[in-house]
């Protein structure tokens, strides 16, 4: 049977080493789990009493196409808690995860044939989803100087759109206000749609995270109570979109999801009450990262991106390989560390980058920095 | 900021009839829904009991993108069950409902521009997917003596795809061997490939669905929890795909969803082994269809389709009024029951169609009848 030129996508690579890992596991091996991009805790408690309590008292039936209205309520509460902004919930749309306001943004924006910037090193299915949609991705390599984020002068004028993330995965960068704000100005004056992939919100250390809404409510801003809600299998995400575009995108909704999962939307909406346990994962990832900061450069990891965001370290492994896919196979043979290669983000410099992820628990991160540091001896 | 053209779908008609009718209900009034394509059940216990139990003691975090293996396999099972075939489950894939194996399938199969036929009347999302993919939907008008089922001479040698539903919906009509077979050999023939939506299988009371994957492999087949096994919001679904398409779904998959809902996945498997609740169920549509048949005549809704399956009734209302939206509204206004215009399932046609659904209580579907008699004798 025929097959469409767009559907040739490229596999997630991340795929690739999550099965040699469980492979591994399944085979009678301890592996430390440094390539996941998702917490080891499930939903919090609040989110599971929630379903608990609707599986014995609620049909669970389609919702409307935009969501349960208190749930939209409570993220547009979130909103003000985060940021101070006054959101009107009406502009809140629920998802099925980030990748279903993926889908909903890009087919209420572009039509087959845009062109579309996004920067690499970034996250791999932007691209593909991108490419599977008839719109063609342009890739805009960032400098580390930059903190591997594009600034004005990388965007060229004739786009369409523009997807940035910050904290960005794989290298946990953030932009701050003003470097925020000047792509926003560079989009808008170019009328170049602006997306906003904001998914590791909450997950910062230093500096908060800016959310392209503190700037302009011209913009698509994309999150997901996957990361620091920490829920990522059950497919629950959000979109805030301009007022312009909301019967455009619950049209497109109604048809292409019906409606996000109606279990997980009772859960987002348990999670939204659940930050002091929350929080308490974020002091762990804040250890974890602290424990990262100081041994990856002492055994030999030296040039990372500067890690204001996200569960990630992205470093730079140039000097020690230039076949990140085989350099990781080769640290999960010896000492049992998965790690992500970083072909996935960055299809050229990827060959000679590395991601590794401290969504574990600070006892697996530890016991996953002494083996890193054993193999690292070793060579 | 811009919008893209093929963003501007049409809206769902049959979502605006379920707010008038809930906005009804908010003011005091009692309605009796005839126009919802969903179980007033909920899932069954065994899906329920399953959930509850992994809440407890799984972290529920992503499954890989073609879902539990056990799922599958469970669905696999199901095939030998129903239909007495042996499906390798590698092709089986698990999907975020019926809707997201669409997304799927059309970008697996079809290029922008691509020309996909299907039949009028028919689900109205077929048309809005396709075009939100840049994909030209071709209406092929039915008619009654062909069970409102496109015929081989029905469908132009040049289309890329055609998609068929049977049991339809809004008919409820199906496709027997013989005329199945007739189809997919015609669509072979003409390199057209065929899509076979199999979501009401399962809910049938005279003669048994046939399933496209009892005439030929090379054909994709998409299924659903929703609608026999009673869980519309947990949006969780299967497609069966030719084992040459496996390999392009899982990537498009990994990138535009990542996984459908883990703890949907769980549902789902529980539902599997919950068959006497939900031949329950069908015994209740069954009771629900032969006093449909035995009392809407009467009144003097003359013109039905053969209703083989599903749980709706379409009704031709020509002699009644050549504005059937018009004419719910009134229905609904006067009597208090809610059934859904024909326009979303034929542009055209639709005009002077009504369908209405039984998926309801017996109780409520008596209910509803005796309204609708009231409703057509004060005329």
């Amino acid at each position: 049977m025929r097959q469409s030129k767009r559907g040739q996508v490229d596999p997630f690579l991340a795929m690739d080493v999550m099965r040699a890992a469980a492979e591994a596991e399944a085979a009678g091996r301890d592996i430390v789990h440094m390539e996941v991009g998702q917490p080891a805790t499930p939903a919090p408690a609040g989110a599971r009493a929630a379903v608990a309590q609707a599986l014995e008292t609620q049909p669970l039936g389609y919702t409307v196409a935009l969501g349960l209205p208190e749930l939209r309520q409570g993220i547009a509460d979130l909103y003000k808690r985060w940021y101070g902004i006054d959101l009107d919930p009406r502009r809140v749309v629920i998802t099925s995860g980030a990748s279903g306001a993926f889908l909903l943004a890009f087919t209420a924006l572009f039509d087959a044939g845009a062109r579309v910037g996004l920067g690499e090193p970034g996250y791999p299915s932007y691209r593909q989803i991108l490419k599977g949609l008839s719109v063609e991705p342009v890739g805009i390599p960032t400098e580390v100087q930059n903190r591997y984020q594009p600034v004005p002068a990388d965007v060229p004028g004739d786009l369409d759109g523009l997807i940035v993330a910050s904290p960005g995965n794989p290298s946990g960068t953030m932009l701050d206000a003003p470097a925020l704000r000047a792509l926003i100005e560079h989009c808008a004056a170019h009328d170049i749609a602006f997306v906003s992939d904001e998914i590791y919100h909450g997950l910062h250390y230093e500096r908060p995270a800016v959310s392209a809404l503190e700037i302009s409510d011209d913009v698509f801003v994309i999150n997901s109570f996957s990361k620091y809600f920490s829920m990522t299998g059950w497919r629950i995400g959000w979109m805030v979109v301009p007022e312009s575009h909301l019967r455009t995108v619950e049209r497109l909704g109604q048809h292409m999801f019906i409606c996000p999962s109606h279990a997980s939307q009772i859960a987002a909406l348990g999670a939204l009450g659940s930050t002091e346990e929350l929080d308490g994962h974020v002091a762990n990832y804040a250890r974890n990262r602290a424990m990262m900061l100081e041994a990856l450069p002492k055994m030999g990891f030296a040039s990372i991106a500067p890690p204001d965001g996200a569960f990630y370290i992205y470093a730079d492994v140039s000097d020690l390989t230039n076949d990140s896919a085989r350099f990781a196979a080769e640290i999960l043979e010896e000492v049992g560390v998965a790690v992500t290669p970083g072909r996935d983000f960055d299809a050229d410099r990827g060959a000679r980058s590395l991601r590794l992820s401290y969504a574990g628990s600070p006892e697996r991160i530890a016991e996953g920095l002494r083996r890193l540091a054993q193999f690292m001896a070793a060579r």
